[in-house]
């Protein structure tokens, strides 16, 4: 490999139900950020269905086009699993029975009470010549290789066995074969902001070509995420991450990968609930027990969830009050004076339209009264997400007063 | 296109977000569903980052192998948004200002009552020959366009207004453009089983050579997939659906696309509670909300989250009790006593290790009292989903009474 080029990585899942869309492919998105963060360079995800003769074809493919090719899915029990094959057929390298691998399937049944159905032995036969991958989680022993060019590691499909194998082995292994520069990776947190007006703003700065900027829209949150290389000096990287941040001011809830480690706004506020020693009591309502569910159990002592609004005033003894900020604010300050927790968060909503709402947050602790008000529009999921970070915002809002 | 050939799709995903993993690729599944149904031969994903050279090189590539691609992201306003550059240079089409576009776009940016960024002016360029798909729903317009083979659908990469551009225009596209024979996807949705164990029931049954099974392991539902051709019998259909259903037995909680469309366990309790016109109040410990966030507003009274068990207990009035499978029953039917709603659903936990938990989980309506013990492992969000389900499932018995 010539220095300074980043290995290449190709994201291989296959299988029919992510081929056809039955399932969401969540596994190539926490591979390629594991090694976007060891400093490979991510060339290609790529899905194919159970067909051997594509998947063949594909191995060659990969073998030539990238340096590493993890590879997810096609290591169980039945008919379509096709992986362990195909790679033998691709590199001529015939399949042979691994004692081990049969035996902790064996050991792995008889620790949950099931008996080994005849079909799992198929999964002990592993491609000779490779190196097995230890399976603690589940059932398919997955496997190390060498094509002509690439190093190929097989993993099975299930999110929870994958991400053992990957810091159980994969990820040192992956360290020890390939000595690679890190890149640094700042990521702004914005919330309240679009990706044009960020983009314009940006525009009118002077980042170093060096630098690469880039930018993630999501719901709620969006992200503009500043790649350094690893040998630029701290104090510029300190530099142009506060100039980029005074030019965008309030907006940003979280800077990750310079001091801190903020992966979410829940991840935000639950940092910041435990340094400060805080709980909090919740009344929901269009975000439907979506806030509570993003909470820590450690510090969220109840919440109390009416997906109609009119249920949540008439039980909280405010039927007679208009739904508004001020009534949410009401019901909060009411609560948080028998409230065991710390703080109180209540949410009250007014479908203005189909898919269209206003809600109304309140945030009290013994120090202060917060409240909001926005409008959220689309379906029914969407303005759950919207309703429970507005929750969480405003819970961060106080803790920062 | 030759006769009883399937046209081949190539699901085209762009951006540093996507490769990088720092976003999960969901607009690849939902196409792939989208042209599944249809009964298009889906072939491949493939997601590339934002960069000119392999962009241009990518789409020779599809255009030699694939009869459509579906391309989301790359059409947004900043820098790092290449794919209309690409596509013009891959085929020599410039690109031209587009009018209709542009007014377009100043006046979604008028409805929101926010000013339009000159960067946004970039999205009005079109390659020539191709035709604009209309957005009504953000800012970026598609466009569709022809290689030498393929016939390419550029459409922006944020979900709900790519999906939006789906239901107006592509599909109706794509029926009219490929004329295609539809296959009968039935699903068995099993809860309670596992892959291995319903593989070897399967292995079991004769199963006509031209049905296709598959399998999708998820959590907390398994699915059996029996894809038909379109032209099969439906009485031997049924007759085939039957016999899997006798082998498996009371594990399959719904059949889906057959007289019932049953996406999820959720949509299956809707669907009975509606029919019975029930209603629920439920409490909640393990799964933190998620029950709530489950449940269809309509039917849903409320909720009470407490993700600490002693916090539930203490507030039920049942602190002096053990917690266990009784306890939860007692709490349930003392709820119904006073509830507004036909239905109550309380479960309680016990964390009896790191990653281990039983829970205990009851419903109470006028005419039964349903309880069950189940344990959990796993991290949090799983117990999470797992709890969720358990509730869920334990109404859908209820109902099913």
């Amino acid at each position: 490999m010539p220095k300074n080029t980043r290995p290449r990585v190709v994201i291989f899942s296959q299988g029919d139900e992510v081929i056809t869309g039955a399932t969401v492919d969540t596994n190539a998105a926490y591979l390629s950020q594991q090694c976007y963060e060891l400093g490979f360079d991510i060339i290609r995800h790529i899905t194919v269905a159970d067909d051997m003769a594509e998947l063949v074809q594909l191995m060659l493919d990969i073998d030539s086009m990238a340096d590493v090719c993890l590879c997810t899915g096609g290591l169980g029990p039945t008919q379509d699993d096709l992986t362990s094959e195909a790679y033998a057929q691709a590199f001529g390298l015939p399949l042979s029975f691994d004692e081990d691998a049969y035996g902790m399937m064996s050991a792995y049944f008889d620790k949950l009470n099931v008996p080994m159905a005849e079909v799992n032995r198929k999964q002990a036969y592993l491609p000779e010549q490779s190196e097995r991958i230890d399976n603690y989680w589940g059932t398919a022993a997955g496997f190390v290789g060498e094509g002509k060019h690439c190093r190929f590691y097989f993993m099975p499909g299930v999110p929870y066995e994958m991400r053992n194998m990957m810091t159980s082995f994969v990820i040192d292994d992956l360290k020890q074969k390939f000595h690679i520069e890190k890149t640094k990776l700042i990521t702004l947190r914005i919330m309240g902001m679009g990706e044009s007006s960020i983009q314009q703003i940006i525009d009118e700065l002077t980042i170093p070509d060096v630098v690469r900027v880039s930018f993630r829209a999501g719901l709620p949150e969006n992200e503009l995420k500043l790649t350094f290389p690893n040998a630029y000096p701290e104090k510029e990287l300190r530099a142009c991450i506060d100039m980029v941040q005074d030019a965008l001011g309030s907006v940003i809830f979280a800077v990750d990968g310079l001091d801190d480690n903020i992966v979410s706004l829940a991840d935000c506020v639950d940092q910041l609930m435990q340094k400060k020693e805080q709980s909090i009591s919740a009344v929901e309502t269009l975000s439907q027990g979506l806030f509570a569910k993003q909470c820590n159990a450690n510090w969220l002592t109840s919440s109390q969830v009416f997906p109609l609004c009119g249920n949540a005033v008439k039980t909280m003894q405010m039927a007679e009050k208009p739904v508004s900020e001020k009534t949410a604010l009401a019901i909060a300050k009411n609560l948080a004076e028998t409230s065991l927790s710390s703080m109180v968060m209540v949410q009250l909503y007014h479908a203005k339209a189909k898919n269209k709402s206003d809600i109304y947050t309140a945030v009290v602790d013994n120090a202060s009264a917060l409240s909001s008000t926005r409008e959220v529009s689309g379906r029914s999921d969407r303005q759950q997400i919207v309703a429970a970070a507005a929750g969480l915002n405003l819970v961060r809002k106080t803790l920062l007063n």
